[in-house]
């Protein structure tokens, strides 16, 4: 058993309306049932006409690119200085959405493909209808990625084989049920496949031969299930603008409760959090320790039904206007604090007849 | 020109102490100067003796393997429920620190090599030193990724080539200089290996074969290279874990002024933005709008020289003991949805003679 990869040699510069079946085709009239076509997405784009006109340089030509991101962009996922990576329309998280200025004249950009799993299929069914071939197609871009340096060739789509190879389920040797399994096994192709691109000039198509007996389009739910749902993912944002939506959060809290009674560690971490930066004689004081909480909360305006804990905060004697002012920001440091605990807090009416303290249910 | 990537079959089960360059050279003698090895981490590590005995099951063993965990981890960088991405202190990030649990026995727990590059080097100098192979040696593991389903086999460790292929410079044939190219080939080299490692069964060794002219050691950083610095990643940390450091920044402010001076435009957004959740009556204005900058600043006292720019708050009338506290909270929301803008702010005592005013200074 092995694995052949092999270049697509002489296809060439391609323009819009080129036939890639036929430059395919003619280019590798070796190509074999079962064989894995890697494209490279720039020659769809290409074909497809997902070409810009810009300006070659200048502010003008960065006002025109800046607009070119804004409509190929779902969402900004991060940015720092003139980096923008963003989550494509087709869901894909890439630098500047995947839009290319290399190969290609300097008066254009070059746009991904609208619908990468769509020209694939469109691709496959071409080289099958007309050449009677019966290969795989994956459509693949370059990207980077966190953590590591480097660029790598990943699958924009891909027809005619399913993106991933699942294991689960599987027993190892020793009796194990394999569980972290399913290998993207389109993004191994693709990086394969870059892998003799780059070794070669100018060779946008790649052959991998011998990974699949035969191709077929069951379980094609193309790349597309390679995308994983920003609610599913634990970097859905990049950190600085996660830290700045915390701090929007805490500008803009509102009173809740904790669905949940809230861990007195939990609480008491929130407390300790803000005690070098409140006033000198504020104290804050989780009222179940303090054993006083059925009497506090009958002289507790508003006590909401389903609160589970309160909290005590007293302000320094002799009051003046100028620390409650303080003593009011020091109350929003300690529910922020609570928030970033995961613990919700609504500020009520000072107990009867004190100006001097306030009261959170938690 | 081709690529192949071969299996190493018959390499059978390794334990510690086992001689991995005799049992690769055995299973494999057609290898030959150049070929490109890419070991699974695996069969390293269990040469190494990187194994840690747990209990088979039960809470014992969870706790066993949290304590291996907490061993193996630099910096937690995300968690959710049971999952936890960390960074090793190689400088990884992955999933539980990539201990494994399958293809070993179930009491015991699979550690990465402490070195991998190391591992790679030694592995590559007992083939050149003792069987005359001149081969680059890569030590590859599964991991998963941000954004993307599916996981790829990846480089830990290498010795005898470069990790990364640097096109920076070239030019293409439209003239353009070429950017982003910095390709982690071996990345794409272990996930080829991975490839035919899948489709067979128990391989943990692949040969890529093609892809070097010769094995060399110049450029040779290991996978180290591979290494982003966490203060150059721009997803350091998971987006629940920085929202919540971005709410535990709001409660621990402190006084700071902004390096530059602030952009008017964020400076309304912040007050925009805590507009909704403000007492009626409290105002907070950017006070060059007010044109009164000069006499407002000759009524506050400590006016630091550095400020560039004065936010004015006024509390409604008539003030109460508990109206004073809440215009404290809404100047420290109001702090916070600047600190979220990126603006530092003092806050000062309040204009002489007055009670119901405080003064920020940015």
């Amino acid at each position: 058993m092995r694995l052949e990869i092999l270049p697509v040699l002489g296809i060439g510069h391609v323009t819009e309306g080129d036939d890639l079946a036929a430059l395919i085709a003619t280019a590798a009239p070796w190509l074999r049932d079962g064989d894995v076509l890697v494209v490279t997405s720039k020659i769809v784009s290409k074909a497809e006409g997902r070409l810009v006109d810009v300006p070659a340089d200048g502010p003008e030509r960065l006002a025109a690119r800046d607009e070119v991101l804004a409509g190929e962009t779902a969402r900004v996922v991060a940015s720092r200085g003139a980096t923008r990576i963003v989550q494509t329309h087709h869901g894909f998280v890439m630098a500047s959405a995947g839009i290319d200025a290399s190969n290609v004249d300097k008066t254009q950009l070059v746009l991904l493909p609208v619908d990468p799993d769509a020209s694939a299929r469109e691709l496959r069914a071409a080289l099958q209808q007309r050449y009677d071939l019966d290969v795989a197609v994956i459509i693949s871009d370059t990207m980077g990625r966190p953590w590591r340096n480097g660029l790598t060739d990943v699958a924009l789509g891909v027809a005619g084989m399913p993106a991933i190879r699942d294991h689960r389920g599987e027993i190892d040797p020793y009796g194990n049920e394999l569980q972290l399994t399913q290998m993207a096994v389109v993004d191994e192709l693709a990086g394969a496949g870059e892998l003799i691109k780059g070794k070669c000039d100018q060779v946008p198509v790649a052959v991998v031969r011998g990974y699949l007996s035969a191709a077929d389009d069951a379980d094609s739910g193309g790349a597309t299930a390679l995308v994983r749902d920003a609610a599913q993912d634990l970097f859905s944002l990049g950190t600085a603008e996660a830290r700045a939506a915390g701090l929007a959060d805490a500008a803009a809290l509102v009173d809740s409760l904790s669905p949940t009674p809230p861990e007195p560690a939990a609480v008491r971490r929130a407390i300790e959090a803000v005690a070098g930066v409140i006033a000198p004689g504020t104290a804050f004081t989780l009222v179940d320790e303090t054993e006083s909480r059925a009497g506090l909360i009958a002289t507790v305006p508003d006590w909401p039904d389903d609160a589970t804990a309160l909290v005590l905060g007293t302000a320094p004697t002799p009051l003046e206007p100028v620390d409650l002012v303080r003593f009011g920001a020091d109350l929003h440091r300690l529910r922020v604090a609570l928030a970033a605990e995961g613990i919700g807090s609504t500020l009520l009416p000072p107990p009867a007849g004190s100006t001097a303290s306030a009261t959170l249910a938690l």
